[in-house]
C-alpha cells in the first residue's frame, strides 16, 4: 500500500527506530549534536547526518523495508526522525522506474530506465527533501524557515510548511517558472521575487534570516533535506533487486539528489545490505550554466561561480553550489563524470520523450535523458548496461515552453 | 515497491489470472463476448465487464494483492487483461490517503480524509482509465482511437496511446485548460479544439470515427476505462483495512469514477472479501452544471441535458453523461445523494485547502471537499464518521485561476 495517513498505514511501525548518531562536517570532520538545531559547520562546510551502520547491520533485516507502505518513510532506520509523530507527509516517494525502449533503441542502450519523480505530491523530487526537512525542523522546535529557490524547491517546502504549520519565506528569481511562483503563494508562503538568479535570492534570504532569526533551509545549509533526497537511492536499490544500474544520470543544480543517492548507496554498502559495484554517477548540466562540468574537466575539487548563467531548464540554473565538492567527489569516486548539453538538445529530447515514450518529463529530466546518449557514445557504458535517468519533475508545469497550438476544428480539411 | 517496469517488478506475477467472464448491458442485460472489440450495446447502453466472482471467492486470497507492487495492476484478478505483456504502464495508481485535520475541524468532521489522485503520471485520476483502456485496446488489436474530452482525460489517453504506439484523435472545448491542450499536443495526439462543450466535441468525434473507422473511447463508449477507475475503490478498501468510510464524495462529470468505485465495492462484497455496510456515495456537481443533481432531486432515473453549462471546474462541466442512470442508481442504492456547490464556494475552498492542509488540489477536488461540509450539515454523516473525498487531479495545472502575484523584493518595506 501507499503510505500516507489511512487507517491501515503505519500502525505497526510505532516501534521503528532511527539509527541517527550525529552530524559531521565532511570538510573539517568536526562533529555536532543532532538533537540541536544546526546550520553550517563553523568552518563553513555543510553538516551531514551519520548513522550507526554497524548496529544497523547487526540488528536490522532490510527485507523489512519492502513490507512497509510504499513511501519514503519505509526507510525509517536511515532517516533522521526520532518520533513517528513528527512526520509531515503528503504521500511523497515510492515513484516508479519505467523502461524507455524507443529512446534506448535510438541511443544504442538496451536497458534504458527512467525513475519518474514527477509522480510526487507537488510534482517534483523536491518533495522528498521538503518532507524530511520540514518534519525534522518541526521535531526540533523550529517555527519559521526561509530559503531561496529556483522554483520547485520553494513550492515543495511551501506545501510541507503549510501542512506542518510552519511559517516560510521564500525568495526566487523574478523569471522563475510562473507555476512555481503560484504554488508558493497558494500555500501561503511569504513569496519574494528577486532580480537575478538563485544565488541573488540566497543573499537576500540570508540577510533577512540573520536579522529576523529565521531558520535558513537553503540547499545543504541545514542537514536534513539531503536525507530525504537520498531515499531515491534506496528506492533504486530496491527496484533493481539490490543490483544497481551501471550508471545513474542526474540533472545537477545544487546537486543534493546526486550527493544523496551516493550517500544512500554507501550507507547500504557499509550496513552490509549491498555488494557489488556502485553505479557510475553522472552529473548533467546545461551548457549555459555548467560550473560543475567546468571544475570536473579542469580537475578541480570545487567549482567557481558561473558568470552569465542561462538555460531553459530553470531547475539547473544554479551558478554556484555549496555542495560542489561533494558532487565532484561522488562522480570521481564512482568512475562517473560531469557533462553538459545545450538548450536546443534539451528541447529536442523533451519533445521526443513525450512522443516516443508517452512521458511528459521536465526540461531538467530531458537534459538527463540526452546525456544517456552522450555516455553511450563516449563508451562510459556498453550497449547492455542498465542505465537509469532521473526525471526530477512533471512536465505539465512547463508546457508554455513547448509552444505548440491545437487546431480549431473549422481550420481543418474534413 | 511501486510498480512500473524495474527489474524487481512483476516477475513473479506472470502466473496471475484475470477472472473476466463477459460483457453485459445493465439496461437490457444482453451479453457480449469480451474477446471481441465492443462499443455500446445494440440498445445504446454501455457495456460493463463481468467477472467470475464465485470462482474468485473459491480460489483467491485477497491478502495477495497487498504483497504486490503498489500500482493499480496489483488487482489483476479483477482487471480485464489476459496477458501481462499487454500492460501499458507509466506507474499509475497506488495513491495515498491523507488526513485533513484542519478542514475537518472547520466542518465538524473528526475523520476527514482525502485520496490524492493528483499523484499520478499525468497528474490526474484519468490515468487509471487510460492505462487499462489503452492496454485492453492494444490487446484486442485496436490501432486508432478517438475521444472527446474536457481536458484531463485527453491528456491521459494521449500519454498512454503514445506509450502503446496507438494513434489518438482527441477533441476538446476551445476553452479547455491550456495545460491539458498542451499535454495532448506534446504526446503527439491529433488535437482538435471545438466551439462549445464536451458534448459538442463528442458529436464531432463520433462523426469522424464512423467515417474513418476509428475506435471510439469516449466515456463508457468502450467497456474498460471504468475498470481502471474502479481500482480507486479497491485501494480505498485496502487503505481502510477492509472497513470502508461512511461516505465517499466524488466530483461528478461523466461519473465513471463513482460508478467504478461502486462496482469495485460490490465485486469485493460478492467475492466475500468485504463485509459490513458500503459507503454512502455522494456525487458533487457545480451549480452551473448539475444535471445529475437535478435528476436526483426530481426523483428521476436519468438526467436531462443541462443547458448553458458553465463552471470554473472544467472537469465537471459535462452537461450530459451516458452513465447518468448508473450514477443515480449508485447514489440511491448506497443511501447517498447528489448535491451542487457554487463556483465561489469552489474557489474559496480550493484556497483554504492549500493554506490549511498544504494540498494544492484541483477545482473539482475543491468542490468535493466543500461537499463534506454540506453532508455534515445535512447530517448525512455524524461527527465521528470517516468521510473520504476524492481529489481527482493536481492543482498545479490550474494556477492561472488563482490570480495571486508574488511581490518583487524592492516593493517591500525592509
Amino acid at each position: 500500500m501507499k503510505g500516507g495517513e489511512a487507517p491501515a498505514s503505519g500502525g505497526a511501525e510505532r516501534r521503528m527506530k532511527s539509527y541517527l548518531k550525529e552530524l559531521e562536517c565532511p570538510k573539517c570532520h568536526r562533529k555536532y549534536d543532532a538533537a540541536k538545531v544546526n546550520n553550517l559547520c563553523e568552518c563553513g562546510g555543510p553538516l551531514i547526518a551519520k548513522y550507526d551502520l554497524g548496529a544497523l547491520r547487526r540488528e536490522f533485516d532490510p527485507a523489512t523495508w519492502s513490507s512497509r507502505p510504499n513511501d519514503l518513510w519505509r526507510y525509517w532506520e536511515l532517516l533522521p526522525l526520532l518520533s513517528r509523530d513528527s512526520v509531515v507527509t503528503l504521500g511523497e516517494g515510492g515513484t516508479p522506474v519505467l523502461r524507455m525502449p524507443r529512446m534506448g533503441k535510438a541511443y544504442g542502450l538496451r536497458e534504458l530506465f527512467l525513475k519518474d519523480e514527477g509522480i510526487n505530491p507537488t510534482g517534483t523530487f523536491k518533495c522528498r527533501g521538503a518532507a524530511v526537512g520540514v518534519s525534522k525542523a518541526r521535531e526540533l522546535g523550529v517555527k519559521v524557515v526561509a530559503m531561496p529557490t529556483a522554483g520547485n524547491a520553494g513550492a515543495a517546502w511551501a506545501a510541507y510548511a503549510a501542512r506542518a504549520g510552519l511559517r516560510l519565506t521564500v525568495a526566487m528569481p523574478e523569471d522563475a517558472p510562473r507555476v512555481t511562483q503560484a504554488e508558493c503563494l497558494a500555500y501561503g508562503a511569504d513569496t519574494w521575487l528577486v532580480k537575478g538568479l538563485i544565488s541573488d535570492a540566497g543573499k537576500v534570504v540570508h540577510q533577512r534570516a540573520v536579522k529576523e532569526g529565521w531558520f535558513e533551509v537553503a540547499t545543504l545549509k541545514e542537514p536534513y533535506r539531503i536525507e530525504g533526497k537520498k531515499t531515491m537511492g534506496f528506492e533504486i536499490w530496491e527496484a533493481f533487486e539490490g543490483r544497481l544500474p551501471a550508471a545513474i544520470i542526474y540533472p545537477t543544480g545544487g546537486g543534493v539528489g546526486l550527493i544523496g543517492m551516493w550517500k544512500a548507496f554507501n550507507e547500504l554498502k557499509e550496513a552490509g545490505f549491498l555488494s557489488g559495484p556502485l553505479p557510475k554517477m553522472v552529473a548533467v548540466q546545461a551548457a549555459g550554466c555548467a560550473p560543475i562540468v567546468r571544475a570536473f574537466e579542469e580537475g578541480k575539487d570545487k567549482a567557481e561561480f558561473f558568470e552569465g548563467a542561462h538555460t531553459v531548464a530553470a531547475g539547473i540554473r544554479v551558478p554556484s553550489a555549496i555542495g560542489d565538492f561533494l558532487v565532484l567527489d561522488a562522480i570521481r569516486s564512482s568512475g562517473g563524470l560531469a557533462l553538459s548539453v545545450t538548450d536546443a538538445e534539451i528541447l529536442e529530447t523533451w519533445k521526443q520523450v513525450a512522443r516516443l515514450e508517452g512521458m511528459l518529463i521536465c526540461p531538467e529530466g530531458a537534459a538527463a535523458v540526452r546525456a544517456a546518449r552522450v555516455i553511450r557514445e563516449m563508451e562510459l557504458v556498453g550497449p547492455d548496461d542498465p542505465v537509469l535517468v532521473l526525471n526530477t519533475g512533471a512536465g505539465a508545469k512547463y508546457t508554455e515552453l513547448l509552444g505548440e497550438k491545437a487546431r480549431r476544428i473549422e481550420d481543418s480539411a474534413s
